[in-house]
């Protein structure tokens, strides 16, 4: 892996999105429920005026607001009653001057009337008389009809991740079948001789496999579907296979393991056999994950990935490239980040953007992020991370009491 | 509702946590891929040692370190190979003084040696010798038994929320059946002769059931599994017979609706009914989120709650009550707030919590909060709002520029 081959996580970035450039999404329409953290697929318009007529915001007396001019606590003014408003039923009258109608909060006003006086400054008198002891504004307490969203208004913009308030917003505007990107299809396999599921007891020189558990629930997280996940025998004939038939039916096919040079030779020289044009970036500028190979087959359309064998490096570089290309493409803002201070000195690697793992610490005038990454620091690592910040290719090391951004994993 | 009645957002998770105090959460190993997003509900320690046998983090070869003290670039050491030590096996050989053994990176380190020489310091040397140019110190290179996670350690605690990274640290410790609190189950009824299925267009004076699915989105996004939803008609004996049926199944009731007083008094006569000692909350010190009532049936084990009508005053007070109620039961931190510049000057309500639904803006240096809530911004704010900040009882309003903390939704 010579080190002008070596690309910067943006470049690879770009790399990754260029390759996509020409291949269309998967968009399609989903009920509400499905919907819950998919990007959507377009701008999403309302299709007609919201609400769709005056609504009363209080308890009270639709009104015409001139016939309310002159009232007063001491001296009230004298309406008949016209009739009631029901609740989810046309007003079905028109009021005049001289005339009032109950109405319910959220009931529609009536025509002719255009003010709501609150049922506390309303007493009955008479048979069929209301006194009211407040004067209104013409549009006191009522909701014009589009005021809260008119017709063909902006509701929704592409790429907006449908979560509870999207939710409620579709729902309002009648959007019941949502334009959604469907998920990326993933492949996670993971290979090595020494791996065992995690259900067993490691024998002598073997350990349990994290990669595969760790990858697949950070990829569902980040919206991808993970289609396709094995553990695999170091051995190029079963990889190339597998490899094969993952590119059948997945966008993006993750190979996690190799963490010698010759295991990671093996990947890089099998996704050259299956993908053509193939391997594109051979290493990233990136402490920790170094080790990742990036392919891409033509035909098949599909992205191939060496991914780091440490766990936490495999995790980093999904989510600094993968995770990051899927947002680039839907155009899903970055989730925002958490200012912290910096509660020990952080070491910095030349010529690499450094990623470190830190765990937020809630104080009272903000948070602390004490970075957890070390050489055997991987149990620690992935039980103590609530995220990681970066520091930039060419920066030097920081000192504690820096302002860093945490990125939540 | 007589002010005087009137609790205080944390009088009323007091008092919903003191309901519950009796009543054990539901707790049960779970596989690790039915565990993403639950919380913990037990201290999660470590079984073994991890790794549990000492591992060379480089490839290279494991020497016995003494051996390579005079080792230089100039002048190497000349050691005899005593074998190669393949992954996921017993090393299988004891390596005594003047032997090295070919080791890969995660390869079991042989009996006898206690460091590794990175194979970029290594030259082969006549049939069976090697020469290596750098000297070691014990342990360099190396990660011992558990170094990364000794037996009996604590791995995660209790009220930890199951992601990506714990999902990591439980695959390596090999917690395949997850200790986890099951999730509380949840009815969410919608009441409203106004209210229209989301995929019907309004007729006149009516509007779309928005509570039912901002609600759901809401619960299931915090870990609830709800159980059951209906849209009801304004009727009494109705909402009764769903509520007595609910109460059987869900541990949470939650009535939303009812805007008009009439509608808000019914449901809190029926709770009263279905429920004893019945409600205990006539209204929260909240704004919005003032028509609030809580109550509870001791026999049956349920909450009831009869939320606002309104869908943001709905949604903020299931996140202000149920939803810290859940992380205070389980021991789950809350999530990190984003800290923020104001982007306007907002009231306060004196004597009550006042929550501004803000949407972000994301700047060089930090994050502004535009405050989105308004009279008639119903589809504004469901549409626009990253989250919420609240702001104490008895504080002013805060002039723009002031520093929020924003939860996000």
């Amino acid at each position: 892996m010579e080190l002008l081959k070596v690309d910067s996580v943006e470049q690879a970035l770009d790399k990754l999105a260029a390759c996509m450039a020409g291949w269309p999404l998967e968009a399609g329409r989903v009920p509400l429920e499905a919907a819950q953290g998919l990007p959507l697929a377009q701008d999403v318009h309302t299709e007609e005026d919201i609400p769709g007529f005056a609504r009363s915001t209080v308890d009270g007396y639709a009104v015409l607001a001139k016939d309310t001019a002159a009232a007063t606590d001491s001296i009230p003014v004298f309406l008949k009653v016209a009739g009631k408003v029901e609740m989810g039923r046309l007003a079905g009258m028109t009021l005049t001057a001289g005339q009032c109608a109950a109405v319910p909060t959220g009931g529609m006003l009536p025509a002719g009337a255009d003010a709501v006086v609150m049922v506390e400054y309303t007493e009955p008198f008479g048979a069929s008389g209301m006194a009211l002891s407040q004067s209104v504004a013409p549009g006191e307490n009522v909701v014009q009809r589009g005021e809260d969203a008119a017709k063909g208004a902006l509701l929704l913009p592409r790429g907006r991740r449908i979560g509870p308030a999207e939710t409620g917003a579709l729902a309002a505007a009648g959007v019941v079948r949502v334009p959604v990107y469907k998920p990326l299809r993933l492949a996670v396999l993971s290979t090595g001789d020494e791996l065992v599921p995690p259900g067993q007891v490691p024998g002598p020189g073997q350990v349990r496999d994290i990669n595969t558990h760790a990858l697949v629930a950070l990829a569902r997280k980040n919206g991808f579907e993970v289609a396709h996940t094995a553990v695999l025998r170091d051995d190029e004939a079963l990889l190339e296979a597998e490899l094969r038939r993952a590119a059948h039916t997945c966008d993006i096919v993750a190979v996690s393991g190799g963490s010698s040079q010759g295991e990671k030779d093996a990947t890089r020289a099998v996704i050259d056999r299956v993908a053509s044009p193939g391997v594109f970036t051979h290493g990233l500028a990136l402490k920790p994950g170094k080790p990742t190979i990036l392919g891409v087959d033509d035909a098949s359309r599909t992205l191939f990935a060496g991914l780091p064998g440490h766990p936490v490096s495999a995790m980093m570089v999904f989510e600094l490239l993968f995770c990051r290309l899927w947002r680039r493409l839907t155009g899903t803002p970055e989730a925002p980040a958490i200012p912290a201070a910096l509660a020990a000195n952080v070491a910095a690697s030349p010529g690499k953007l450094t990623s470190w793992p830190v765990r937020l610490e809630a104080g009272d005038t903000g948070y602390r992020a004490r970075p957890i990454y070390g050489k055997s620091g991987l149990i620690t690592t992935l039980a103590g991370a609530d995220g990681y910040f970066t520091i930039p290719r060419n920066a030097e090391g920081l000192p504690a009491g820096s302002l860093v951004w945490v990125q939540l994993f």
